[in-house]
């Protein structure tokens, strides 16, 4: 099995699981006990927290470890929504955040009787810093949030801009770093910053948050004495040196090992659309971090090719809908307003290597086309007006699930003359987002999306126009 | 070192370190996905959360782990308390829980507009059944929360009677099982039960958290589609696996190895008293878990005895004040109304050993004479009423911290005669705890206790009647 599914998190870096184990026997005691083990427990976890802190470019009291990036991203955002009450309660986010901080600002503008504020981004999944003005000029805001680089797509952020256009308005800036962490440094600017261990090869139950010294922070969860009392339970020593460790020693070769990604991303790039045909690449081609590389495939599952690369020998994760446990694709392909069918993201591991990812190559094309149901593999040799077109056509799409609904108005345009429209009635949310990718693939107009009214809130004719 | 601090925590177990170390391997990837190392993390955590599930006799599917026992507790008492707002807001706690169930209901309460009521204990720690009877008749409660057996002096907590009054309410019971659990069953009749990996042998960094089926439970925290929504961020896997093995593997040998523990434990009750003076054991003498025993030492400072007690070789801890982080004495021992001066809690590992346990005997009584202040070593010699003995004395230790109030006292009551009355000002909030209990300790008359005005919330008159 070849794993490129690091940005969900990656194998136990090997120079952490020896730091891991060391610390079971040196480090497993209370660091707040006053005896030997509990002593040699403490300089074990102040060693990790200058270790991060320094990476981070921080300081070590303005770090505190969490049970994982999750709880950092948690506990960052409630906790600084909580100390901005004063100051303003609109929470401003990318559109594009991971779904951790989409949730935790949720809670927070219910408890303190604000609101989320979602910033659009542009097809690359860049935030737009135009609407991000706008929203700091025209709310009280207690914070904004965005991400240094987007986990799905890998799209940078325009961290600086970010930065100064709050700094500007006196609001904190919430950086959620999981997706650079270890791959990348860190932009400054940041008032807080949340990161998880897992992604950078360290162990699962570890993450990082960082309060910088000023910025105005409380407690939303019970009292607990330890970390700052930022992050209730106890420290888990050896994890957290085990976490240390990894990214000490990814950040060292972080530069040379990115590059090497870089290339072979852009392998993956270049190749993929000649070696598949409906295909979109997606993510910002040049401004992104150098290991994701993200990808849909017109009239393609998202499931279906899940599986189908597994069979290959290859693990990848998918934003469609349809996979495991979600039936709406991911809402950062959702707000970048690309294909969501056929959805894969291969994210490369640190030691990844040039012949796992020419070999992914060859394979992908088999699986794309086995992940193709049989009606999409003749669509081609279908497509041609028939003699009857007709003015106008209604294709009934309704309760087919993603890609159906682009399958049926793929193979029966051609019965519609030049000109002429086609309405696909459908309530799949998939729809939403593929019917116009589809008509920007394939040369044709998208004229709107027409609601059939509230009792189906998902339900909507899409209108096409035939041009070509 | 000998290490007697196992109720904080333990060395991992080397079944749980096997396990840790295969799962690293095996069950490192994310068990929500669908690949070929997702699905193998998914099998690994399916028969780690069966394993557990059959020690604490519940179903599979109404138990989830978290990061900590801590955030089981919290989640617990936040959920429950969230989920029974309509039926109660009165939140009922015994006064010697855990500090963790203690702030979780802190906050809960101040979230739902209830008010937090704490159960009285007995001299031993173990709850009042009549004040919980009532409390149960005269408010609207939410949830009644009450541990197996407490953490700082081993009492077991009637759970049987606790759970037959909460359900003839209809109230749910909330059990940290988190001083038992490995050491004993866990009794059945609770709503919610929590517990710490690492006290039964298993990693930092796993809780666990059972909810009945059919318990009002909402969750007050950010959304996340993983554990049910009980508990945000990824499974660790691996660390998961580590807890079910220890648990297991203590489980089977659990009334063996307490067996054993118990007769240790007998004989450090038996021996101190023997071997220290002013010494008082406290908890339940019979009812209580076998590896738990805590004494406190009249005239010694806790933090002084628990370095004396590292220098010789044993590491225990304490609830007494002024250490390390902590100005005031345990709230468990606060709530007993016992001696907090000097105290010890010596708690036993799974494989603690008999000789280690006579050697502790052997060191403790140099120990504890090396805690006390030289002042309290003379005290014996200058006790006897002086021949200018007076009706009445003012002491004022005013400033003065634990155990000094207590040792000026001791000093000088021999300079009052028969039935005349020593006036202690004292502001150390410990000696509202200790000046009682040396009276009771040395058989003369506690009075009461004087405040000495809003300005001083801690300072007192402590009067006390000399009568021998």
């Amino acid at each position: 099995m070849v794993y490129f599914d690091a940005a969900s998190g990656e194998p136990l870096d090997p120079a952490g699981r020896e730091a891991y184990l060391a610390a079971l026997d040196e480090g497993w005691a209370g660091p707040d006990r006053l005896y030997r083990e509990g002593r040699r427990a403490r300089m074990l976890l102040d060693a990790a927290r200058e270790a991060v802190a320094e990476v981070l470019r921080c300081r070590a009291d303005e770090l505190v470890f969490t049970g994982s990036g999750t709880s950092a991203v948690h506990q960052g955002v409630l906790g600084l929504a909580k100390g901005r009450t004063r100051a303003g309660r609109a929470l401003v986010l990318g559109a594009v955040e991971h779904s951790s901080v989409m949730h935790a600002a949720e809670l927070a503008a219910a408890r303190n009787g604000g609101e989320r504020v979602l910033v659009p981004v542009d097809a690359h999944g860049r935030i737009r810093l135009e609407s991000l003005t706008q929203s700091l000029a025209g709310l009280a805001v207690g914070l904004v949030a965005v991400q240094s680089a987007n986990h799905e797509v890998g799209t940078r952020q325009p961290l600086r801009e970010v930065a100064e256009l709050a700094a500007g308005h006196g609001v904190p800036l919430l950086v959620d770093a999981a997706a650079s962490l270890g791959r990348e440094p860190v932009p400054p600017g940041w008032s807080v910053l949340a990161g998880s261990a897992r992604k950078w090869g360290g162990p699962t139950g570890v993450g990082v948050l960082a309060v910088r010294k000023g910025t105005r922070f409380a407690a939303d969860w019970p009292q607990d004495e330890r970390e700052r009392g930022w992050s209730p339970g106890p420290q888990n020593v050896p994890a957290i040196l085990a976490a240390a460790t990894a990214l000490r020693a990814r950040s060292a070769e972080q530069q040379e090992v990115g590059l090497g990604h870089r290339e072979l991303t852009e392998l993956l790039r270049a190749r993929i659309p000649e070696l598949v045909p409906d295909v979109e690449v997606v993510g910002d081609p040049d401004d992104r971090v150098p290991h994701i590389l993200t990808f849909s495939c017109l009239y393609a599952s998202g499931e279906a090719l899940l599986l189908e690369l597994d069979r290959a020998g290859f693990s990848v994760s998918s934003g469609s809908s349809c996979t495991a446990s979600t039936l709406t694709p991911s809402h950062v392909l959702e707000a970048m307003g690309v294909l969501s069918q056929g959805n894969i993201r291969v994210s490369l591991p640190w030691s990844a290597r040039r012949e796992d990812v020419e070999r992914f190559l060859d394979v992908l094309p088999d699986a794309v086309r086995a992940a193709r149901p049989e009606a999409a593999r003749d669509r081609r040799e279908e497509a041609p007006a028939s003699a009857a077109a007709s003015a106008a056509l209604e294709i009934d799409a309704l309760g087919k699930l993603c890609p159906l609904p682009v399958i049926e108005l793929g193979k029966r345009i051609g019965g519609v003359e030049i000109g002429g429209t086609v309405r696909v009635l459908a309530d799949d949310p998939a729809a939403r987002l593929d019917i116009p990718a589809w008509c920007r693939m394939t040369g044709q107009d998208f004229l709107g999306a027409e609601p059939l009214g509230d009792e189906r809130p998902d339900a909507a004719a899409y209108v096409v126009k035939r041009v070509r």
